[in-house]
């Protein structure tokens, strides 16, 4: 394989920036994510893909639950931060303003544009990641605006 | 659920728009996709969602192998083309150029800006869709440019 072609042609993939939260009782985790599309219309149906390390993607596995949150073309440095391994930033979550989602609790981030309730219906080994599959139960829209996009932010997580 | 949110935050998405392409002995198949991400750096994977009554996903799956192209910036008219159902046009694919993948012989699309052939590892039911999982066994980036966006281009396919 052309490894240098590979790295350039995954990385002309076109992103958006979301939050995925969960929640376990009283305690609750996030991480900002790219690798997340709508699947299906009907149902309604999205798949996230989800780094295997991660302290969040077992929560979402544990539970069966997750929310997405849309960030906002102005949340660049709240996706940055929810960005950063929970390893080396523990309470990261710590300053950020969210509310409950009204269907699993999950945290709905404060400022986002939308969020989406999810119920997991799979889950796939995908290399050094896991894909969840999951139908859309609840969604929030509470303001109109831009989305922010892996290629305003300037981050690069592909190739 | 939300109806009216539901579709306008999954609308809030950012997509690209590719190619996939199928081949089957001197038999080719294309279509236009968006829903398609990055799953995995190592091995190198990603997932793309194709509708149930497509051609050109039978093709995948009975093949298990695809092309996907990524469309530049000025490429919509080609995206839209190859987006249109091969029942309401069956030689849609007759006036594109295209060369034969290296590696599984799936048609890539000239113009584009980069080309990944793929086997496919997994599929999974997803409501109205099928979303493949696949490993990217070749790549191609012939050259430099800007990639299509759904947002740039105008088209709806989410919600």
């Amino acid at each position: 394989m052309d490894e240098a072609a590979k790295k350039q042609a995954l990385r002309l993939f076109s992103y958006g920036l979301y939050a995925v939260t969960a929640r376990e009782g009283e305690t609750v985790a996030a991480m900002t994510v790219n690798w997340a599309t709508q699947v299906s219309f009907a149902p309604p149906m999205i798949a996230v893909s989800m780094e295997r390390e991660s302290r969040t993607r077992a929560m979402v596995m544990r539970t069966g639950r997750f929310a997405l949150s849309i960030y906002a073309a102005d949340q660049r440095e709240l996706a940055g931060l929810l960005g950063r391994h929970s390893a080396k930033m523990p309470d990261k979550f710590a300053s950020v303003a969210w509310e409950p989602g009204s269907a699993t609790g999950c945290p709905v981030i404060a400022g986002t544009l939308g969020a989406l309730e999810c119920r997991v219906v799979d889950t796939i080994d995908a290399g050094d990641s896991i894909l969840v599959v999951a139908e859309v139960i609840e969604a929030h829209a509470p303001r109109d605006g831009e989305p922010l996009t892996m290629q305003a932010a300037g981050f690069k997580h592909a190739g």
